[in-house]
C-alpha cells in the first residue's frame, strides 16, 4: 500500500495487531477516524493508554479490576462459601450475565494446553489451592470449557484437591435451550442421554 | 455486560464506536490489550493520538498529508499536465497502488448526494476549479465510482468546465479482469458492449 502519510501508516500497522483486524480494515478504521469530527480517535486512544496503564488484576481472585480488589471480591452479598472457577474474566462477565450465581469467582487466565506449552504453574491454581486452605469454602464449581484441554484441567485441579473437605462440581453439559437435536453433535447429545435429569412436573 | 471494571467498560465504549466493531468485538479487543505483554495498547493509543492531533490535509489537492503539501504534489517528477479526480484519499492510494497514474490528484472528499444533505458546496469543487484556472492543466479523469451520486458528480463537474480548456476523462467501465460474464450485472455488461473498443493484435 502507498501511505501518503507517515502518521496514517503508523496507525494502520498499530490497528492490524489487534486480533482481526487485517491491513485493509485497520485502513478503513484509520481512515474513519481521519475523517470523523466527533473526537473518537482522542477517546480510544485515552481509553486504551489508561487501561495499558491502570488496570490491575484482582489480587484474591485474578479478576480484571480498577483496583487491587474487584468489586465482586470486596462485595458482602456474595456468597462466600461457593467459588466458581473460570478459565477468563471474560468468563466471569457471562455468568455474571445471567445472574444465577451469587458466589465469587477465581480466575486461571488459561487452561492447561501442553501442546501450548500452557503448564499448571502458569496459571493461578497455587493460589486457588491457598484460597482453599485459608478461606471457608464449601464448594468449587468448575466453569471451565468442555474441550480436551478444559476437561485435563478439571481432572488436575480436583486430583489437587482430593484429600481437602471441598466438594468439587461441574457445570452441567448437555444440549443448549433453544438448540436442535438434529444439530447437537454425537458426543453431546450421548452424554445428555447417559446423564438425564428427573422431569418434574410443577404443581 | 456486566463489567468488573470502568476501565475495561469506557475501552470497549470507545471500541464500539469503530465503524463494524461491534460490542461484543470491543470486548474481545479490550481483554486482548489487557493479556497482551508487548505493549499494543500502548502503540494503538499513541498512534491514534497523533492521527487526531498531527494529521493534516494537503492546502492543493486535499489528500491526507503530514504536512501542509502532499508528497505527490510536492513531487517534481509527476505530469502537472493530468489531474485525476477522486472522491476520497482512500482512491488515491488504490490508484497509486496501480502504478498506472504519473500525473496528480484532487480529492473532493466525498460526491453529491442530495438524499445525505451533501450539495456541491460541501465537496472541494472550488477548489478544483480554481486549480484548472492557475494550473497548466491539459486533462482531468474523473476516476469516479460509477454510481448515481458518483455519476451525478461527474456530471456537475463537467458543466462547470464546459467553457475552459481543459480535456474532461471518465475511467472505462467494463466487466472485471478475472470476472466471469455470467456474474457481471445487466448494466455493466450492456455497457460494455456499446463502448467496446477494436481489438488489437500485437505483432
Amino acid at each position: 500500500m502507498n501511505f501518503s502519510s507517515k502518521l496514517l501508516e503508523e496507525a494502520v500497522n498499530a490497528l492490524a495487531t489487534l486480533p482481526g483486524v487485517g491491513k485493509k480494515s485497520a485502513l478503513r478504521l484509520a481512515l474513519h477516524l481521519v475523517q470523523d469530527t466527533s473526537k473518537k480517535s482522542e477517546r480510544i486512544s485515552s481509553a486504551l493508554l489508561k487501561l495499558a496503564t491502570d488496570i490491575k488484576k484482582c489480587s484474591i481472585c485474578a479478576n480484571i479490576s480498577d483496583d487491587n480488589l474487584c468489586e465482586i471480591c470486596k462485595s458482602s452479598s456474595r456468597n462466600t462459601n461457593l467459588l466458581c472457577v473460570v478459565e477468563s474474566a471474560r468468563d466471569v462477565m457471562a455468568i455474571e450475565d445471567t445472574r444465577q450465581f451469587k458466589g465469587r469467582y477465581h480466575v486461571l487466565e488459561g487452561v492447561i494446553s501442553p501442546l501450548d506449552g500452557i503448564g499448571p504453574q502458569d496459571l493461578n491454581i497455587d493460589l486457588l489451592v491457598s484460597r482453599i486452605k485459608n478461606e471457608s469454602i464449601g464448594e468449587i464449581i468448575m466453569a471451565i470449557s468442555p474441550t480436551i484441554e478444559g476437561e485435563t484441567t478439571i481432572y488436575y485441579i480436583s486430583k489437587l484437591l482430593k484429600d481437602s473437605n471441598v466438594k468439587v462440581s461441574i457445570i452441567a453439559r448437555g444440549v443448549s435451550f433453544g438448540g436442535d437435536l438434529e444439530y447437537a453433535d454425537e458426543l453431546t447429545l450421548g452424554r445428555s442421554i447417559a446423564s438425564r435429569i428427573p422431569y418434574q412436573v410443577h404443581s
